[in-house]
């Protein structure tokens, strides 16, 4: 393939059939799984990827095929969706809301290996019912808080809450999460990394003096990855935007391609300073980094110019009425989730639609 | 209805089986829909709500029953979207991809009326050579930048386009419209307003000078709408936020009661600061105002924690795991777009689904 760092031949050969389109470059997206999954059997920790990002079956069964042992999940809806897809080994990864809990097990007792994570009794007993009530068995981890602060117990309380699960009918003591999302994208997340990694292990080594050594250790994520995986503590990783990335991790430096581009067509060209774009917020994620303009108008920057269109400002030339112009999302799952559906795209510009059939929000 | 300026204690009676999710409270949305077409009706100027706000063809027969004209729309998938839903009059707001100018006619050839506005010759050209292709008629309409300047063309451009407009095989010439976006929010519009409307008047008095007067004269939006009804200017409003309303509208004092909440359930109990919530980024729109806790954490503020978690800060009493929390979203469109339904919410808390049936990002 081209360059990955400058794809705008690639992308000249891109033509997908309405804007805003969502492209995934078929060679890049491959070579980002590739990569990770290398990494990791090197490093002798199995992959778990994230399905949050890409919300799709599709991309999950590359994942798998490639090594993955199976995929994480945020939502419980996401598990439903995978499961119909037919993943057959799931781990939500944050704490189920009460009405989840039977959806959950009604996934596992249909067939699939279902886990989740918890930081509460509630939760722990919860699930447990609905396994039990559904004749189903389901894994359950403790979710460890090392810093993020959105869920997960204190450090020293992982073995109260690990010993509530391992007497609980119908659940399996499943091990530990840990998701340091604070650490993802800083610079200089070494030395922070590095006093997690001392209180994940104390933690470790306190399940194992309470008798209850965790099966899995899982958790990381794109931005630490490496760090990750040269620690020795996980048994499993969880990254997700390795695989599509985006703005926002390209300038972490987190060493993977490029593979998502959005496509927009110039709708008004009468101005001197900008013209008009048909990718506005309900295309492209708002919250992260802009958006960066990586063909179609040279020197050019994007700003959001409302719901449907974005300003491509300072082109020169400028791209005329009609054209394409390719953006760089800034920040990936959020941008992914807007769609649904995107092309995954040969390096001849052939493109095959692929569903984002995960992303429903409703259940 | 309990007062639409607190509604706690309707939400208190609405439990949907799954969050996050959007509620729109039926009573006060049918209160918006009466009191616009009721000033529209006294001020003899047609209502053509924005559907591209709510994306359901069951609003769009909600508002059509009450005695709109027709449906605006922002996209080609929109037009197609309503146009299956029984929406038989739709005008495009925004300039057409040269993709979507043989849908449209299409749609017009099927029988529906269909229009679209234009900032260009070769829009024009493609409109009206699609439209003759289809054996249909489209009507365009010249789009007046008076100072978005996101589309439009300068209003001394305005009969010249008109007149290749007019003279244009397939096409007839519909009129004029103007947005003018960046007077809906801020406070102070009321000079700005002024200055716009008198451009607007001289293009509709230039119109007629070039034998051209404009059939319609349409704009305006929900936070202009009493300006621009004042205004004797237009024959039709394009209003389309009143209908659900956000906090941005909410502040600038628009006047319409707030019907659009999101329920959130807390997953995650474990901080004295705050607890967490599971809606993020996928579930609310972060572009606007920061959405606003209404119920369910008392004195508590939301921040964005994620992409599907949000934290709800230093409620008194702070909210347990398991409880539901309700959201009022910061920016209404770009939040209804992110969910493929909501629950409309009748003032005992009995809910009934209503697809997002239009908000498909795929044709």
């Amino acid at each position: 393939m081209d360059s990955p760092s400058n794809p705008a031949a690639f992308l000249a050969r891109c033509a997908p059939p309405q804007t805003p389109a969502l492209i995934v470059r078929r060679a890049a997206l491959e070579a980002n799984l590739a990569d990770l999954q290398a990494a990791c059997d090197r490093a002798g920790v199995a992959l778990r990827p994230h399905g949050k990002m890409h919300k799709s079956t599709a991309v999950a069964h590359m994942q798998i095929a490639r090594g993955a042992v199976g995929l994480s999940c945020q939502t419980v809806g996401e598990a439903e969706a995978f499961a119909a897809g037919g993943i057959g080994d799931l781990l939500v990864t944050a704490p189920v809301p009460p009405w989840g809990a039977a959806r959950l097990a009604a996934l596992a007792a249909a067939g699939a290996t279902v886990a989740a994570v918890a930081d509460s009794p509630a939760q722990v007993q919860r699930l447990g019912e609905a396994a039990v009530a559904a004749g189903a068995r389901l894994g359950c981890l403790v979710d460890v808080d090392l810093g993020l602060a959105r869920a997960g117990v204190a450090p020293q309380d992982a073995p109260g809450l690990a010993r509530l699960i391992a007497k609980t009918p119908g659940l399996g003591f499943g091990g530990i999460q840990s998701y340091w999302g604070h650490l993802q994208h800083g610079a200089g997340r070494e030395r922070p990394h590095d006093d997690a990694c001392r209180t994940l292990a104390a933690v470790v080594d306190a399940l194992r003096r309470a008798g209850l050594p965790p099966p899995v250790v899982t958790g990381g994520g794109t931005g630490t990855a490496a760090l990750d995986l040269a620690s020795g503590l996980f048994t499993e990783l969880q990254a997700g935007s390795y695989a599509f990335m985006d703005v926002q991790y390209g300038e972490a430096g987190a060493g993977f391609r490029q593979a998502l581009f959005c496509a927009a067509t110039i709708v008004s060209a009468r101005h001197a300073t900008h013209v008009t774009c048909d990718a506005g917020l309900k295309a492209l994620a708002s919250d992260g980094p802009t958006p960066r303009v990586v063909a179609g108008a040279p020197g050019a920057a994007f700003r959001f110019f409302g719901d449907e269109h974005g300003a491509i400002i300072g082109a020169d030339p400028a791209p005329a009425e009609g054209a394409l112009v390719w953006l760089q999302p800034g920040h990936v799952d959020p941008t992914v989730a807007l769609h649904d559906a995107l092309f995954l795209a040969d390096e001849d510009g052939t493109l095959a639609p692929l569903a984002i059939d995960a992303r429903r929000t409703t259940g």
